[in-house]
């Protein structure tokens, strides 16, 4: 069996190919501008998924405030392990950015269960009281998003931008369709589509433009 | 803003919806048995793709074999600490199954740069050695799926069945319509599409089947 094994090699193919897709099925297709084509294509090397030519949405201060938080030493909050995984954490290191997942700790489940909420809106909680500059990043859980949202709109919450792709069928079209009407720097995935390894992938593609 | 906030509820309505959207695009659509339902049901639930109706293929020796590795101590190995993370890590520790990502490890690169092979590839040679029974569970890299099949052809690696659901443009499809040739128990996704998180949610989906 002949193929190819060096990582690079694969890669730089792979956006190659990712191109001479994008020309065949939709001719003429047009990126608003280059850090867009990064992102955009990087999602669809993650999820070989062509719909997120048409289902990414990057707000217009997105890119700037992400990139500006990342050079001030911002902290990602993830809402699971999976997107925090898959996040490139030699770059954040060498930014001097922090990376967490307060979902899965043992204060999160206590503050959980005392409220009744999901430990992803637990999660943000904790998140808000914590010094810094933050950037969230949902793959995962609308009620995440929603949390975030509610937070801000009740000044409890500082932050610099959503990644927010939550995927699924019970609120996660409808919680990124609320972002959108925010004023709250965003980028999400129209409709149900996305996913923990979106999210990573979208943070990745961020940190490989600068 | 009104949401469920109640994670038992989100995911079984989640499924309701999901079958729902079934009976609406394919009429009539029957699954072969509940195990393949439960297990192509999450990996749409993980993705929102209603495509895996379609390209996931659960060879027929595939679920036992799977089943009784994971009731036998066996050690699952993936390919990314991705798929690593959203695997139920729980289950696994009550069944007494072991579970790891070598890819990242020291030695893992040591071999790779010695040999010129993928970090992924390396990892399943280390595998190889290690006693007990094995399933292979990789969502991102093909090198290190036709890697398996080398070893097997040239008896140097037993394992019990593959995952195999590489995502990606550049040897993912061929290395998986490879896999389906062999007689190694299989779960793949035809075709371009695939990734960690389909591969953690198969595996969940077999532990929850149990």
């Amino acid at each position: 069996m002949q193929y190819i094994k060096n990582p690079m090699m694969i890669e730089e193919k792979s956006f190659e190919i990712i191109q001479g897709i994008i020309d065949e099925i939709r001719p003429g297709y047009e990126f608003k501008n280059e850090v867009e084509e990064k992102i955009i294509k990087r999602a669809i090397h993650t999820t070989a998924d062509f719909d997120y030519l048409d289902i990414l949405k990057i707000s217009d201060t997105a890119v700037n405030s992400l990139v500006d938080a990342l050079k001030n030493n911002a902290t990602i909050y993830t809402d699971t392990n999976m997107a925090l995984s898959g996040i490139n954490k030699k770059r954040l290191d060498d930014l001097g950015c922090k990376y967490k997942c307060l979902v899965a700790q043992e204060q999160t489940a206590s503050l959980a269960k005392e409220k009744g909420i999901t430990r992803s809106m637990a999660a943000v909680e904790i998140a808000a009281k914590e010094e810094g500059r933050k950037i969230f990043v949902l793959g995962n859980a609308p009620t995440a998003l929603y949390k975030v949202m509610e937070m801000r709109n009740l000044e409890k919450l500082n932050l610099d931008a959503v990644v927010g792709v939550p995927v699924g069928f019970v609120g996660a079209a409808e919680s990124k369709d609320e972002l959108e009407k925010t004023d709250i720097p965003f980028i999400i995935s129209k409709g149900r589509k996305g996913g923990s390894n979106l999210a990573a992938a979208i943070i990745n593609a961020i940190l490989y433009s600068m």
